[in-house]
């Protein structure tokens, strides 16, 4: 057996088992999760608490809790709380199956947050107390600061605000994690705040270690337990073909002389397009580039390894297994070229503007003059939420949007008349990707814009109904602003949902 | 007749006519102009620009020019280059009723922009070159720095950026204008951009004089010409309920601890609602209070008397023709509690979240989830622009939108089933007032937001049908999360299309 991680005798005492520390949890509180994508979340008193609910159920007892985390977190926490039907509340981010599902079935609350905007909420106070902390962490030092683990999310928030606190210490982490993280300690609430002392991507402006108040500390559980990312697809044709039209722009804009030839700090959302993307910059023809992200991807550990990519700075990793096993196996290497920071500071927009940084992300559909949905599918049925992105495209030196240009086997298109929910403005929508081209949208009226993404995004077999529409619309509408036809702005969207299909 | 503003004896050579300095502007050109509201706007050049493309376009001869400014301005400019048809493209913002008209039937370009995004932007290079700057300002200082006017705005880029600067000094603009401005120079583009340094909305952080490449300046036009901005309405019911309903929010908030009682900065949008409110704080029990947003509007000269509020800090003044003669006749008094910046400044994000602003707010409509449509009448008919309010709603510390319920006598409701167009997605709309009452969103799910928005929010002619509305998405929708039905989501604007009126 690995020895123990924690140093701290007085702490070692209040070691238990997840079944003794899921018993300090009460129905109808808050609980302050650690977890950002499938990295860092806690493994074994999520589960506990899940079987205690099933037994409360079972009994005929309600039981219920709300739950905070830093993004999306892993099976044996959504997954197995949602499953329990123990979750009442949840924010800021949710990808799990399971919790979807109830989501979608209005059975569950979901508030889908900026993720920069959690750690400051919280503080705020209008989302009420936090009762219970739940905190992975890679170990625990003799002086009782904590070493953080495969994430950072909004764990030195969780930490500070909540009333108690339950460690998992894993000792699956590696050790070498230690050293890695950057917890900036600065932030305040207005009128207090001050500048953010951060100007380049690899500066360090924290320390390693989070802060905690011990007699806060409850329960203390060993675990030794992976992570759990989703492995990434092989990028197919239209991941390789977006990757290929974002590279020939950006090589454009370095020839123009508006991009360094080192590019600026890269943001990249999670998936396999994006993936697909800085795998794709491999062979690319920038170098010294370096990463302001949520997180650290397969793709980002082939461009360190191509020397490409000079460093990495995000909240957390999110890599496959493969990856992980690659990252565990040398983590001496790479560290010195990745930073994990609290996502209030991966995701601030002061920073990101302030870098200039490039921003990468999917969506589920954009309409013709570029609003984009990321989030609700047909207007109403979430599929992950928002994340990140808005942080990233409001504040970004270039928004980028990318999605193949059809979806469910061509049944779906990616463009559409009218956005069925919008998560970024067209103003915030600079350049639109999909395999059949790239739109530069860039100080273009809506007019103009439409004209672009019709012709360069559109799949071909919904181009001729799009340009149908826009022409219609250009006679019919309103004003002529941003031409469109109320009564058949979203028929596309309920045609799907009556036949299964967008094709007329 | 008032002695000359131009202290610089090389300079006074370059003084002649507004038409002569037409006459140095090209067809297809793109011109810089001073203007933010109705403030600080050139109120000769325009006119004689206008002149010269009439004449033009009379002798058969094309010519329309690319028109960037800080926001709206006044009917010299914008009104008169739209009425000669002379506006091939313009940005970031127009109220003007001619150019609105243009650009609603499809005859103007017109590409509605974050105000703090103009001038990066234009640094950043995709806007294309600026060919000629036209600037008002107050005064011409030996040394050739240039006095300010009654607004700031771009101009501090335009000169900067600009091939040629034609300049109107104009004697009309009170010479007790000069050291009020704080114009900062630090700007850059990444990745050299560093933290602004300001922490407190009265902190200075520039210089009170534009700088300009004197070489450049090809002409130089005296004025003696008002400002012109519009007269405030008096506030009716439906503003003082709004109001009442606002205040009542804030004291609630600091009673409960999370604001202080001097509040935090106000930012306040432009019109009859926003000016309402500021006139509500005078007999509020806040005091201490600053101001950190774009213009300087009549409400806020009268907390300025209160003694409510300590200081102003904006980009513009927009002050009512009253206002204006109170403004000028006390100027030396005023001056100290004011600020004018350039409004990358005024409304940027890493400032606007900092010092936590209070953002208040108009709409054209919100639904049922609280996504606010600000700019886009039936979603197609431009009616000002995004401006500020999207710098100001995504970083504020609280993020407030307002409007009547109802609007043309009843026959649209502000609050729809679905936005026809959206600007400010729901996570930017923390708190949605009407005359009605207030909807305090923080923290809650989009269900959770409709329910309180149908029953604080919404007219009583209105509420049973989107009450209707939903209870029928709640079942019919494709999923639960923001349950909606696409085939009628938008029923209300075309009925109004059709109709008249959105009443069934």
């Amino acid at each position: 057996m690995s020895k123990s991680r924690i140093d701290n005798p007085t702490l070692r005492e209040r070691v238990m088992s997840a079944e003794q520390a899921a018993t300090l949890i009460d129905s109808g509180s808050t609980i302050g999760m650690s977890g950002f994508t499938g990295s860092g979340y806690p493994k074994a008193v999520p589960l506990a608490l899940a079987a205690r609910i099933e037994a409360e159920h079972a009994a005929g007892n309600p039981f219920r809790v709300r739950i905070w985390t830093g993004a999306s977190t892993g099976p044996e926490l959504d997954g197995a709380l949602a499953k329990a039907d123990g979750i009442e509340f949840r924010l800021p981010y949710n990808s799990d199956p399971i919790a979807r599902e109830k989501i979608n079935r209005g059975e569950m609350e979901y508030f889908d947050m900026h993720l920069s905007q959690v750690a400051p909420m919280a503080w705020q106070g209008f989302l009420g107390p936090l009762d219970t902390a739940v905190i992975e962490v890679s170990g625990i030092r003799a002086d009782g600061a904590l070493i953080p683990s495969s994430s950072v999310g909004n764990n030195k928030t969780w930490l500070d605000r909540a009333e108690k606190v339950i460690l998992e210490v894993n000792r699956w982490q590696n050790p070498a994690l230690e050293g890695m993280h950057d917890i900036y300690y600065g932030t305040a609430l207005p009128p207090h705040r001050v500048p953010i002392p951060l100007v380049r991507a690899d500066d360090r402006i924290g320390e390693p270690y989070f802060r905690v108040d011990p007699d806060k500390i409850v329960a203390i559980v060993e675990t030794e337990a992976p992570d759990r990312n989703l492995p990434f697809a092989a990028p197919d044709a239209a991941a390789h073909a977006i990757a290929g039209h974002l590279i020939e722009f950006f090589t454009h804009e370095v020839a123009r002389g508006r991009l360094p030839a080192s590019l600026l700090p890269l943001q990249s959302g999670v998936g396999n397009i994006a993936n697909a993307v800085l795998t794709g910059l491999v062979d690319g023809p920038f170098s010294d580039m370096t990463s302001f992200t949520e997180v650290i991807q397969d793709g980002m550990l082939d461009l360190l390894d191509s020397g490409k990519l000079r460093m990495a700075s995000a909240t957390a990793f999110s890599l496959s297994p493969e990856a992980a096993a690659r990252l565990n196996a040398d983590l001496g290497r790479y560290r010195n070229a990745m930073i994990l920071r609290p996502q209030e500071i991966s995701n601030h927009p002061e920073l990101i503007r302030r870098l200039g940084c490039l921003a990468m992300n999917g969506l589920i559909e954009a309409d013709i003059y570029g609003n984009v949905n990321s989030t609700h599918v047909m207007g109403s049925r979430i599929q992950n939420g928002i994340g990140g992105s808005g942080d990233f495209a409001r504040n970004a030196y270039v928004s980028i949007f990318m999605t193949p240009s059809t979806a469910k086997g061509g049944k779906i298109s990616a463009i559409v008349p009218q956005a069925s929910h919008v998560d970024h403005i067209s103003q915030d929508v600079q350049v639109l990707v999909t395999e059949q081209g790239l739109a530069d949208l860039r100080g273009l009226s809506p007019k103009q814009r439409a004209t672009l993404i019709i012709e360069r995004c559109a799949h071909p077999d919904y181009r001729p109904a799009l340009a149908d529409y826009y022409a219609r619309a250009r006679v019919g509408s309103y004003g002529q602003q941003s031409p469109s036809l109320p009564g058949e702005a979203l028929s596309w969207h309920q045609r799907f949902m009556e036949t299964g299909s967008m094709r007329f």
